[in-house]
């Protein structure tokens, strides 16, 4: 614990071929940091090196954990030999999950240098569509006739268990290769040796489809506490487990993908740093693009007004804090419910109950804004920061009071701002669950939409109280 | 499977007091979905009846999926006897979950009714921050003697094994209560009977802190393809473990936090439907008026800005599409860092690495923003989506044809654009890096100051560019 080596201190012991303190490395640090460090040899011979001197219990471990361009060397380098020892201690999915990234030519060397069954695992592994069950599941599970003693079971687990993904979930089949129970290792454990294992196995078991989504798999790991879960196929018959590891890893990236999406950036497949330039612009770009198109509607509003504005310069100053304002509450708004449904919280039957809520809750952060905003606006107004040399023109065609001339144009950007808070909470979640109910991605959708309409709403409240007070028109 | 029970048919059976029924129903359906039923009954007569009829294993866990008034009604309505039976069962840290928000009469009630051992465990847990390793751990570890043998081992398992959260994970101490090693039972069941534990125990774990933060105990979940941690207090002695059925809660809370905050919502304890209206508020409503604050900054451009507006409103037009594009900018690129820095993918030594990126992906995007945007721009004027009485004014002071004129005016506009988009992300980056930096939470942080930012810097790059081409001052 604790220990770890740098780069430097790697290469040395490579350099001076020091095989035992090599070896002794592995037995001491955790490979995923040991993985890290050989991320950054350049030298691919040297990473061989390592390779061909450390146990292949390690060495499997190792390549799963390096990153995609070093495997990729790597195996453009090994001798078919090599990589048959390599491929030969790799689980089915972690195979999978990195030749989808290779050139078909490395691809088929790689199946060329499998045996009969992995490799007809992987081709199946391969067709599943992404993001379902099956192409995240593994075929390397552990399973036990009904009608076996819990000695026979054990001495199974011997034989062929290290072999397995898991052996803490055991997968009860009858002889039609149909699912018919699940068992811990720790019930395994606690039974007495001739117990049949019909007799302790869980029958209440969870499964899911090889098609099944990802998210919802995920979803079933963290309802029922699970370590791990049966893949059927439309026969029903058992094709693959899905362990805990690969469930927490969906939660992640189910999670980012969900951020990802509310700011307005498609889901990318690579983390930050390995996602090209080019890539990255042309998943933030066209999102900006469209807003921008949509902004066509406050250009519009804007437009039509442009005599009121000239008339009254001071209403423009306004209407960024408006518009942001009302941007931001509905973007408050929408974040909660589409995080709310995709953990499963929040249902599309609750609409009215999170209606009534969203109403509540915009009339009063609305008014705590609306009610500090009017002081703020004032005080804006008296100390300066915001001057009106039409102020005159104003005062003279209203016959206000200076003051009072403040006040008005201080209530009405508060009460516009109040109307607003409102409306962006109902009109974001109403868009929200609209999207959800039509089976749309609200992550994906809701925030830009609806920021429109609230753009174009509060500048309609905006201008409409206006006109009605100070009668601009008629100016 | 599959098998579920709804509220009116459990109702029926509790009615008609069939008890084996009612026991079956716990056999074949996960307990987490009678939870979800049981919730929903208002009669918490009937609720204790089913606690009375049901086998305490399976009592334990319903209780465990109650909601928290529920569970608050249950003990309320439960005789010492009855608690002390429930109480038997639970493991401390799901005590602990629930008298956290419990009030103190009812805590010291329970206290009373649990064994001295446990309510010294339940004290010790109480006292650990608030999302530390310590509040989420569990004192129910099973724990090995390093000089024990297989067989021995075995039968301490069988013999407390059922009373501990998990024995997948087994901790091996010395003498001094010192955590010298971990071993999987799946290890234990691959060993021979007279192997000594030491001699097949992993040296290399990883252990946390009891006031490690909970999201870095979450990241060594996923790190290292965890099953359970050890928590250690500062004198190295073993005091508890997590599980990860507990850090995979801990994964998708921290998600939902990042969000709520990249969101502007301070986060929540509770659920959405559970947090009330007034709290909702509270937690959105000081973000508006914080943002409502800053917008003085614009205000204060525009302000001054008035004598141009008034000569000009044409510019007036753009300017929401301007500060939103700047802001979308911004927010995508924080969001993505925010996201790398949270799973540790990102760290603030990549600063280099990720402005250079940010760089060019400001640059790529914003000139495909800004391209689309010159044409946009101008069919916009074209059509007469955007009118503009102050084009004969325009022309005549600039000595401009109308074409011209309104190339010139979409130039403006998308250059700013294209300024704006490099500049939202640069900064977007740096500010965000900073913040990390200096160990404040850039979720939290980031995304309404760098808004800020970027509006008045769009503002003023727009005025300065129109400034400058119309020299508008002159007019």
């Amino acid at each position: 614990m604790e220990k770890s080596i740098t780069l430097d201190e790697l290469l040395n012991l490579i350099e001076e071929k020091k095989v035992k303190d090599i070896r002794e490395i592995f037995e001491t640090i955790p490979t995923i940091d040991i993985a890290e460090v050989c991320d950054q040899i350049d030298d691919i011979k040297k990473l061989v090196f390592i390779f061909k001197t450390v146990k292949s219990e390690y060495t499997a471990e190792l390549f799963t954990d390096l990153s995609s361009e070093k495997k990729e060397e790597l195996i453009k380098t090994m001798s078919d030999a090599e990589l048959v020892n390599l491929l030969d201690d790799q689980f089915t999915d972690d195979i999978v999950d990195f030749i989808e990234d290779l050139p078909a030519n490395m691809v088929n060397r790689i199946l060329r240098n499998v045996d009969k069954t992995k490799r007809n695992d992987i081709n199946r592994l391969l067709n599943y569509k992404e993001n379902t069950a099956g192409s995240i599941m593994t075929t390397e599970y552990l399973d036990l006739k009904q009608n076996m003693t819990v000695n026979e079971s054990i001495e199974r687990i011997r034989k062929i268990g290290r072999e397995k993904e898991t052996v803490y979930t055991l997968f009860v089949r009858d002889e039609r290769r149909h699912l018919v129970g699940t068992l811990g290792l720790d019930i395994l454990v606690f039974a007495k040796g001739n117990e049949i294992i019909s007799d302790i196995m869980e029958r209440d078991f969870v499964t899911v489809n090889v098609n099944t989504d990802q998210e919802e798999v995920a979803g079933l790991f963290k309802r029922y506490d699970l370590h791990a879960i049966a893949v059927t196929n439309d026969d029903e018959c058992l094709t693959g487990i899905i362990t805990i590891d690969d469930a927490v890893d969906v939660i992640e990236q189910e999670a980012t993908e969900d951020i990802s999406k509310m700011a307005l950036v498609s889901p990318m497949e690579d983390s930050y740093l390995k996602t090209s330039v080019f890539k990255m612009s042309i998943k933030s770009a066209p999102w900006l693009v469209c807003l921008m198109i949509l902004g066509v509607f406050t250009s519009l509003i804007l437009s039509s007004a442009q005599n009121a504005l000239a008339a009254l310069p001071v209403l423009t100053v306004f209407i960024p804090t408006l518009m942001d304002t009302g941007g931001n509450a509905s973007g408050q708004s929408i974040t909660l419910i589409v995080r709310g449904l995709a953990v499963g919280e929040l249902k599309t039957k609750d609409f009215l109950k999170i209606l009534w809520k969203e109403i509540r809750v915009g009339f009063l952060a609305g008014l705590f804004v609306s009610v500090i905003g009017f002081a703020w606006f004032l005080i804006e107004m008296y100390i300066g920061i915001v001057s009106y040399p039409d102020a005159e023109i104003l005062a003279t065609a209203t016959g206000l009071e200076i003051f009072t001339m403040r006040a008005t144009i201080a209530g009405i950007v508060s009460i516009t701002m109040l109307v607003a808070v409102i409306l962006a909470r109902v009109i974001g979640c109403c868009f929200t669950l609209f999207i959800k109910l039509i089976h749309l991605d609200p992550a994906l959708i809701s925030s830009p939409f609806v920021t429109t309409i609230i753009d174009i709403c509060s500048l309609l409240i905006y201008f409409g109280i206006c006109v009605y007070i100070f009668n601009l028109v008629a100016i």
